[in-house]
């Protein structure tokens, strides 16, 4: 019953003379996905963006931009590699790739290390990791960026809890009681969503309203539960923190915050410490904030039988 | 520069019908070592014990009782197999098998689960894990044992800080100051020890007094940074708790606390929190508790450029 949720994912900015990345056929993304392992299963367009449901996670693709997650043993640095060849380098002002480390790494077809030599071949650029080797750790990759910002925030769970967690376990589960349970249509009234429900479980949803956008995947397997939100939400916006709402919903030991150019706040959030936490200037326009969270109370483990 | 100092143990027991272990030739410890890929540096002997320092880690050999302990990319689990096979499995009454989760687990040659399947090979008995998957975890594999109780206790130290760490890492070291740092004469005055400097870094030292032992041993590179200590101590025996000063002297961000049939008061530690914690009956025998702690204050971060 394992899953590795954990996710790579890649944003790429494209240079001003460059084509619409929305011009480009069906065809196109298709063949970047099967590059990785993915496929399509549903899409959702409004008129800034196309919203991409895949077997593995999510792809968004905006006119000169686009953000595409997949968790997985996927092969996410072979689709960026296939889409930079095709693109064009000179039409690509900018490319970061991220990498949160895995459950189970040595699962993964390639380590980030490998990774980066594939996409150093192609776009010059840093590589980081952010956290130790024997805890929650990020792994980046940025090239210099000639004209636009990230931004964006990532909330990433792990270990949920509580009655919707068990739900999201369960044998007889729907989309339509999930979106319920998870208040989406409270939290983002004006949003458009299109989900997607696993066998025998999992669950995709993204979400968008004119740029905005929302994406958000549930690995719920006991023992190896993660769940990921990726957002470019303008949260001054709403009267509520959307991260502290999703937080008590779904009640996760332990959670990080990224924010790209963004810092959330906490002061929502469930009682809490926080246990690390890194700011790190990536270049001349980003900066990469991370936090790491942990429940209040201490944990008492169950042993695993193997 | 990064070694992998996360350890394999196994501890095993004869019956009382069984040659006295110290009887056998030393080249039945040299052979099962190489099966491992460690080798014999130096001997310790006194009336209960025999205590080899390896190229990775220690061996202790009592009449009845060994303790192996290997750390880096050694194959424990064939020191093991061939011990079991030589020894013949109806004198070994009982058999104990741990492995703490690595810094690097794809360097590995095997899984614990592929330890394991081999292991049971030769002695039934029951796995587990303590511990999620995405952060330190312990795996242990115990036959049923007829008779002996484990008994013993460890202190694991991550991300050692500090003038210690300091000196530990630097060009310029000597065994008799790291013994001196480590106060080991004044924790323990009753014992005789026997230490190994590594190159370029990296101490152990075996000590033992009557069929008491400690071991300890230190990988201090920077950003893997892991300290390991062993014993059969009676922590009551002694007026101040020893794991407490080697935290106070070492200063680690993090620490686990593992005792077989035996509790460590956490009373007098550098400041801290407790994370999680496991007790864990593992047959008639033997309880193992389980304690992870991190310091009190909130960390920041380094980000490494890869």
């Amino acid at each position: 019953m394992f899953f590795e949720g954990s996710e790579k994912k890649i944003e790429l900015h494209m240079s001003r003379s460059a084509v619409s990345l929305r011009s480009l056929p069906k065809d196109f993304w298709q063949q970047a996905l099967a590059e990785a392992g993915a496929e399509i299963l549903s899409v959702l367009s409004n008129q800034h963006c196309d919203a991409y449901v895949l077997s593995e996670s999510s792809l968004f693709v905006w006119e000169r931009k686009l953000l595409l997650i997949t968790c997985g043993n996927t092969r996410l640095v072979d689709a960026a590699t296939y889409m930079i060849t095709q693109l064009g380098t000179k039409f690509i002002s900018s490319l970061s790739y991220q990498r949160k480390s895995e459950f189970l790494s040595y699962l993964q077809a390639s380590r980030f290390e490998d990774d980066i030599e594939q996409l150093k071949g192609h776009i010059p650029g840093i590589a980081y990791r952010v956290g130790h080797l024997d805890n929650h750790h990020h792994y980046l990759f940025c090239s210099q960026p000639t004209q636009d910002r990230n931004s964006g925030a990532s909330l990433l769970m792990y270990h949920i809890k509580g009655e919707v967690a068990e739900y999201l376990r369960s044998d007889k589960q729907s989309s339509e009681q999930i979106r319920c349970l998870l208040q989406l249509e409270r939290l983002l009234p004006q949003f458009q969503f299109d989900d997607y429900l696993f066998k025998p479980c999992g669950y995709s949803v993204n979400g968008m309203f004119e740029d905005r956008f929302i994406t958000i995947h549930i690995t719920p397997q006991e023992r190896s539960s993660y769940v990921s939100i990726e957002t470019n939400l303008n949260f001054s916006q709403y009267p509520f923190n959307i991260f502290s709402e999703l937080l008590k919903i779904l009640s996760p030991s332990s959670w990080d915050i990224i924010g790209m150019n963004t810092q959330i706040n906490n002061q929502d959030f469930p009682s809490h410490r926080r246990l690390a936490s890194c700011n790190l200037q990536l270049n001349q326009l980003n900066e990469f904030n991370y936090n790491h969270y942990i429940q209040a109370d201490s944990e008492i483990l169950c042993a695993e039988v193997l």
